[in-house]
């Protein structure tokens, strides 16, 4: 058997296996491989997986984890349970496992890990070399090591490989880099991320407000860091609540919350269209060929507004725009909307035309309305291409998530107005003649 | 000055900076950290900079970079262009730059590193390690090295840890990994972060069909392919083509290119609206009620229709959904719009009965009324959840890309479908009061 393949599959297939059968499966794993197994699944299913097996084992488990991902496993058990698991590691580790508690999951401090390689900055070389062949069983990695005084300061970093090139006889502070990127255990997940995708760094060492070294987050947590934010921000894209747990996974109930919320508030907010068109019942009685491009004109600013939203929120996440940047926004996405416009005005107004010569199904009145069509796409479109660009920068500017700009939500918000902007339009190119 | 700060900004300010201004501040960054700012800039930075620069400065910078590195810099330069970039390398790197060339530069063959650590299985562990200490300067990484035979197949892998902490006198054979998670040139970008999201490694071998040995992707250059890879499916669920280039550098004409051509397509989908609509429009005329609240049922279609499609496409991405899994998926949105649409409906039916106790405004009939928006609420919203899961999985049967299914091609097609619902509905209850 090619276990490596066939361990693969076996990940591959977990997220779709029942409790049972995860446990047959695993108990079916050689003990020799079920250790990387096990450590390859992620915290959820390790913990899930625990809570199958006879409590006699959790121990030899949960003491195969790193102290960070033995504090992730044990944040996402009940609060009543925590104690319980805590106290089948060892001492140090429980101590450590206490202390990445403390912090929010999202935050750098429950990203790192405590067990990173300590230095002193006047050993030599060789000393350190040696050091961290001892040392290499119990740590994080090994591929940077941290200079530090006696207050635990942060004093530099050296990479193996620069200690390994080096002379032997030099000392560490001769060798270490003093120019550090560093991170504090507050900051966001989602920042920290943008370091290592700036810096291409293997490590980042997490420091607190005094710039004393609490830790190292490494960047093999950071890939499924970035996975998920983007999996978050693409879900309240589409106009939901952030899922909590993959789609097969999570439970039908706990799914449906999380779109229905979001689904009613959006009803709620459409239902205004209704009170529009009912403002304007006695013109589209007079004029039914006006309701004819409702949907038509509507879903134009709403798909523009959806671009301009969708792009905004991206380059706002990757930083590469800031709250700062608003105004060189609105004026790009005026003149995008203006162009964005004119080619939709002129596609819609070809289309009355060529349907006029053929069927006239419009009555005299086809150039007026052609006119009022047109005008009322580049109002739309130009409306939904700043109000989309534009409310992610409102909603960072009160401290609320961008990505709430979901392209649903910039929608109801243009169909509302667009309405208006196309019968005001409307009662004005047609009064005298169809109104 | 505390240059590492400064750097960062300098690092930060980048995109927003015209090219003279670029030069300026380059040139005032001293040099011995000139080359660190150099290597930290993105492929196409890079290449603008070096044009920018004198020729004859060309080589210098050029050969700062890694293989790899220089590959994704010179793929960027006008074909024209690549072979005088190519000759500014030395004889080895353009051997290895050139090959890397041949590869797409979203295959793993297009992200590897041919400089990876070698070892032979009979070493010591103590020849090894010394081996890998004169060999640190030209590697990509030493953190894994690879056990190859006469023929470069791959035989294991032994991390720098694994081997530091080993007896000195064992041979590698003794301490390598054999179960080798390995990947293939011509492997997706997007499947290779997988992996490394899946076993949280630092390094993945590239190996040929005959397993020899072609190179390594690093995680370092994940982080950014896992970004890339979000943003465009990000831009394609917002209704565009993915853009090339962060949203503030690019081109404005481009831009709107990218956008203007998607809008297109949907808006003449769109169109299809007004004809429904004047297939209607002898019932609109009876009813003008009927039109009030076109936007709002539609509407509803066409969230709920985003939301189920960007569930699918993101869980797809990620690898949690498989195209055989589709009438699972099936089956569950199937409950889920009946249960949304009951939702909707039930908000739909109470506002009308509300209304009408307050206001009037839906004559006598307005029971019937209620009742026909409540049921085409349901039909409308089962429709859009089940096409808006489904069409990503008819675009990946045909081998498109799942992620154009995007929101507003979704709602385009629901508003359609949903007029014809909404209207045969109606004409089924109404007939014989209103129609």
């Amino acid at each position: 058997m090619n276990t490596a393949t066939s361990l693969e599959e076996i990940l591959e297939r977990w997220p779709k296996l029942g409790a049972r059968e995860r446990l047959e499966m695993f108990r079916a794993i050689p003990r020799e491989q079920a250790d990387d197994f096990f450590l390859e699944l992620s915290s959820r299913d390790q913990l899930d997986l625990l809570a199958a097996l006879p409590e006699g084992e959790h121990r030899i488990w949960l003491r195969l984890l790193a102290p960070d991902d033995a504090a992730d496993l044990i944040q996402l058990a009940p609060p009543g349970q925590r104690q319980n698991w805590l106290k089948q590691l060892d001492e140090t580790a429980q101590r450590e496992v206490s202390a990445l508690l403390a912090y929010k999951e999202d935050e750098a401090g429950g990203l790192m890990s405590p067990r990173f390689a300590r230095l002193r900055p006047e050993m030599t070389v060789d000393e350190a070399i040696s050091y961290l062949r001892r040392q290499a069983g119990q740590l994080e990695t090994i591929y940077y090591a941290y200079a530090l005084d006696d207050g635990q300061h942060l004093l530099g970093v050296v990479s193996f490989r620069d200690l390994f090139s080096a002379d032997k006889s030099k000392t560490v502070r001769d060798v270490m880099r003093t120019q550090i990127v560093t991170t504090t255990e507050d900051a966001d997940q989602e920042a920290v991320a943008k370091l290592f995708s700036l810096h291409h760094l293997l490590a980042i060492p997490v420091v607190d407000s005094e710039k004393c070294m609490k830790g190292i987050v490494t960047v093999d947590d950071i890939v499924d860091v970035v996975q998920e934010e983007a999996s978050e921000d693409i879900q309240k894209l589409g106009g939901m609540e952030a899922l909590d747990a993959p789609y097969l996974q999570i439970g039908f109930w706990r799914m449906v919350q999380k779109r229905a919320g979001w689904l009613a508030v959006l009803f709620v907010g459409e239902m205004l269209t209704a009170t529009a068109m009912g403002y304007y019942e006695q013109e589209i009685a007079r004029a039914v060929v006006l309701a004819l491009f409702v949907p038509l004109i509507i879903s134009s600013g709403g798909n523009s507004g959806s671009q301009a939203t969708t792009l905004v929120i991206r380059a706002m996440a990757v930083g590469e725009v800031k709250l700062r940047d608003w105004w060189r926004i609105i004026r790009r996405e005026f003149a995008t909307g203006l162009v964005l416009g004119s080619v939709l005005a002129t596609i819609g107004l070809t289309r009355i035309l060529v349907w006029q010569a053929i069927w006239k199904p419009y009555g005299e009145d086809y150039v007026i309305i052609g006119l009022t069509v047109a005008c009322s796409l580049i109002g739309v479109v130009l409306f939904g291409t700043i109000a989309g660009s534009m409310l992610p920068f409102i909603l960072r500017r009160f401290g609320l998530d961008p990505a709430s700009a979901s392209a649903p939500f910039v929608a109801t918000l243009v169909d509302v107005s667009g309405l208006v902007i196309y019968f005001t339009i409307a009662s004005i190119f047609l009064r005298g003649t169809l109104l």
